[in-house]
């Protein structure tokens, strides 16, 4: 199988349409039937698969970086009665679990971007539904600060999986229908379990829509309500940089790009992810080869790559190497730094650093050279993994150190940073340790002995106890793994994020996997076929 | 199949012993391994099953309503070498999917009673464990105040369900290992994929257990400990009443209670469930007959046996019938009562109406008849259900009332009110609804128009409009709709409680239907036989 390309340019988008007039963006959802991400499926009426995502994904991450002047984004279509039809049914019916799982966390984490960059980079959405907004559709629209939807008797926002499909709105639906909009739990139940949808007056009485237009002034108030939502906006971006291919080397052996590597290790069933630190300290802060944007976005590859393309591998290390004084470096420049081009860098791996946290995959950092350099925004990757593993070394030489980037900026979906989600509850100690850590190299004896590190051992012991630990964790069960550490990771405080991530999810995973919706008899399995779904009606 | 009995009483225990000295009580796992709730396993090394945990329900309730001088109860074990193994394996591998799930369910509620007990009854709790602490044992134990285990060398604390079984420490053992504990989650981690479990001292500086204990120091040390723990309280409950059995009339076409029924129409799987109003204002409120309490202990037993005994039912319509100004009398009386007595009624309460928000089960309230009685307590059954249909009726008879017990008391397992909930993110809203309510009756026309009523309809088109509505609810997917209502009822925060339900439940659930526990050559199905797992490596 061709492995999953997760970059793509405007210039060869096939499903969306990006184009800017002065503050406001229009992104057109146009997807080619004929185009889906694998063969075996037609992409009709605006249904989208991963390929459509990855677009998306790749269209807002250019807003934020290359279109700074971009205050509003309005997110329509081109078809006259269709806004979007929802993730393609016939796509989910040829997928794996693991697939249909992966694809629909990558859908999730594109939405949350949609909201992140309303809240944090003063780029709001709207979208401007004319027809169909069905299913995966309406999520998108829910993911917009704004949803419009076109009054001719006829176009409705609809949830009809748990009707017709035996699935949920899975992908943030039910979370931000109820969480974020606030519908009412009782119209939402109605409207959940009514495949036709909700229409006019009702949807925007019911609060499914901020307004619902007639075709007639349809153009003039989508262009009036883009203008007010892009004239609300106080954050400012730029300058423009362009995001350049980052020409990943993909062989069956490794994924290697500048600063990062995945090594893979099909027999053992692990893979070793080593980042590598600048080569100095930043020069050119406005520059799309800076450091701490090449390296995340070179990160945030690897890791879809991994999820997608290497589901049999389960367990991952996670190695640091470089100058630990030109991370520390670059995490202060770009903190000081007042551009909006550096915050929207700050904002980047703070979403790489999620997604991260959202692999499932068990991660072990490994500090065991002399050159790691688990420090400030690298130290994320320790703090952010099930486990860290430090090698004891007589001249202090390998250690750990902090930055201003775990002061509080790089927080989990949680809210909380990983910092306070490690000592949760001990809000004194992370200062302790901050103070501790910005004051220089903490050891690996002193790492252990405060908490940092999970297990710290001399060299001796440390190659087997770590060879012991990663054989061991390979060994167990994906599924009990992939639920213990969606369970350990996210200590504390839950939030709209991490309700979709745990909450929904789960049990869309849940139903994903039972005979109702998947079976042979499933209502999933049978979509677009004349025979009726037969359904198993034990209540769980 | 014989019933569900989910009545018993100490006299009656075949895995308990409850004994009460001063103002601290012993519970006793003595598990009889002969007597499990169903035939076809052994209920070996102190390991649960239903009916274990249906007698350790019923002794947290006895505790609280009949011995109200008891501060502190130490939850211990009668064997020398094991404290609790956990839920029995054999009796998981033999259960259908529905009863693992409504069984886990179960036993999260009860450990929650404990800590409901400690934190609103002035009941602390002590787990005393003299040897092997494993699995849902350990849970057990994290549901106390305190925990303290054996120092012998050989007793440890331990999580061996993801490595031996592939299944999770589902019954609350994850969340409240990083959430309540706050242990360290690489610790965490670590703690739960080592099947041998932490012993000694190590399981103290972790924060597994408040202290290790030699078995010379035993006994004493538990006596002071527990000493101690009553000393602490500051809530006096009482006067003491003793709860009479409910004697429920259970046949294949209803299950009838003094003020309930629920009538069952297998045909249509769907079932009727009635709850009367009390006969007159309260006359006797230190008596177990009172109907705040006997009403709602009837409720629970009738949701545990719907639960347990009726998984093809998936709809319940919800009717209540009687004299509403004597539902209110009962709710301002409890409400201004000063004994510890009245607290515990409406704890009761509280808990009922927890039960009922978390029974995976569709639930539509209906108002359809001049003596409905959807007023105060009882109109929280229908802010709790999935929708509300009320009759308009010419004369206004028909209506829903608040009194004090709409204002705040009744939380949901998110912290919210149920009217809160029904405006999450209104505060003023359910002000003005409360102080209307407070007023008289609010008919249901009106009802509708303030967000009560999810439906009003008159006699011309409410019989068909309920019908249909019934009708198509019952004939979607089981699966989806739990999926569905998880989601939506739970709106606004999550807490410790909500994250057992939501999160914790949903990975657990996944996981119970996943090849690699319970298919053919799954870690739990193969348990206690010579051949090993096979595990697909796949990761989700």
């Amino acid at each position: 199988m061709d492995p999953t390309q997760c970059e793509t340019h405007p210039s060869r988008y096939k499903h969306w349409k990006l184009t800017v007039d002065g503050d406001t963006a229009k992104l057109v959802m146009d997807v080619d039937a004929e185009h889906p991400h694998r063969p075996g499926y037609e992409l009709k009426l605006n249904s989208y698969d991963l390929s459509v995502d990855i677009e998306l994904a790749d269209a807002i991450q250019r807003l934020r970086f290359e279109h700074p002047e971009v205050k509003a984004v309005v997110v329509t279509a081109e078809l006259d009665k269709v806004f979007c039809s929802g993730a393609n049914i016939y796509m989910l019916g040829l997928s794996t679990h693991s697939f249909k799982v992966n694809f629909c966390k990558f859908t999730n984490e594109t939405r949350l971007y949609l909201e992140d960059a309303s809240a944090n980079s003063g780029l709001g959405s709207l979208a401007a539904c004319k027809g169909t907004t069905a299913g995966g559709g309406y999520e998108l629209a829910l993911a917009c600060d704004e949803t419009v939807l076109v009054d001719d008797g006829n176009s409705a926002v609809s949830f009809p999986e748990t009707p017709l499909l035996a699935v949920l709105p899975g992908t943030g639906g039910l979370t931000r229908l109820v969480d974020k909009r606030k519908v009412r739990r009782d119209r939402a139940d109605v409207f959940c379990t009514t495949a036709e949808g909700i229409k006019g007056k009702r949807a925007k009485d019911w609060g499914l829509v901020e307004d619902v237009v007639s075709r007639s002034k349809w153009d003039e108030t989508i262009a009036t309500r883009a203008k007010a939502l892009a004239s609300k906006q106080t954050v400012t971006r730029g300058p423009a940089v362009q995001l350049p291919e980052l020409g990943a080397k993909i062989t069956d052996k490794a994924f290697s790009y500048r600063y990062v590597e995945l090594a893979i290790d099909r027999a053992t069933r692990t893979a070793a992810l080593t980042v590598k630190a600048p080569e100095g300290a930043p020069t050119d802060l406005t520059s799309a080869d800076t450091w701490s944007l090449r390296a995340f976005r070179e990160l945030d590859d690897a890791l879809l790559r991994l999820r997608f393309d290497l589901p049999d591998i389960g367990m991952v290390t996670v190695r640091t190497v470089g100058d630990r004084a030109n991370v520390i470096a670059h995490d202060e420049a770009l903190a000081k730094a007042t551009t909006g081009f550096a915050r929207e860098v700050r904002h980047l791996q703070r979403r790489v650093l999620k997604r991260y946290d959202n692999t499932a995959r068990s991660f072990y950092a490994v500090a065991d050279r002399t050159d790691s350099c688990f420090a400030g925004v690298l130290l994320e990757l320790a703090l952010g993994a099930d486990r860290f593993y430090m090698l004891l070394d007589g001249d202090e030489k390998i250690g750990v150190q902090t930055s201003v980037a775990n002061q509080g900026f790089f927080t989990m979906s949680t809210g909380l940073s990983r910092l306070e989600a490690r000592f949760y509850g001990d809000a004194g100690n992370v200062q302790k340790i901050l103070a501790r850590g910005a004051d220089g190299l903490i050891p690996s004896e002193e790492a252990e002995k405060i908490g940092i590190a999970t297990v710290a051992a001399d060299d001796i012991d440390f190659e087997d106890e770590l060879r012991i630990a990663v054989e061991e964790r390979a060994s167990l069960s994906p599924d009990a793994l992939t639920g213990m550490e969606q369970s350990l990771r996210f200590v504390g405080p839950e939030t709209l994020e991490t309700k979709i991530f745990g909450r929904l999810s789960a049990w869309q995973n849940w139903i994903f996997t039972r005979a109702n919706s998947t079976g042979e008899h499933g209502a999933l399995t049978l979509y677009g076929q004349p025979e009726r779904p037969q359904f198993q009606w034990k209540r769980t």
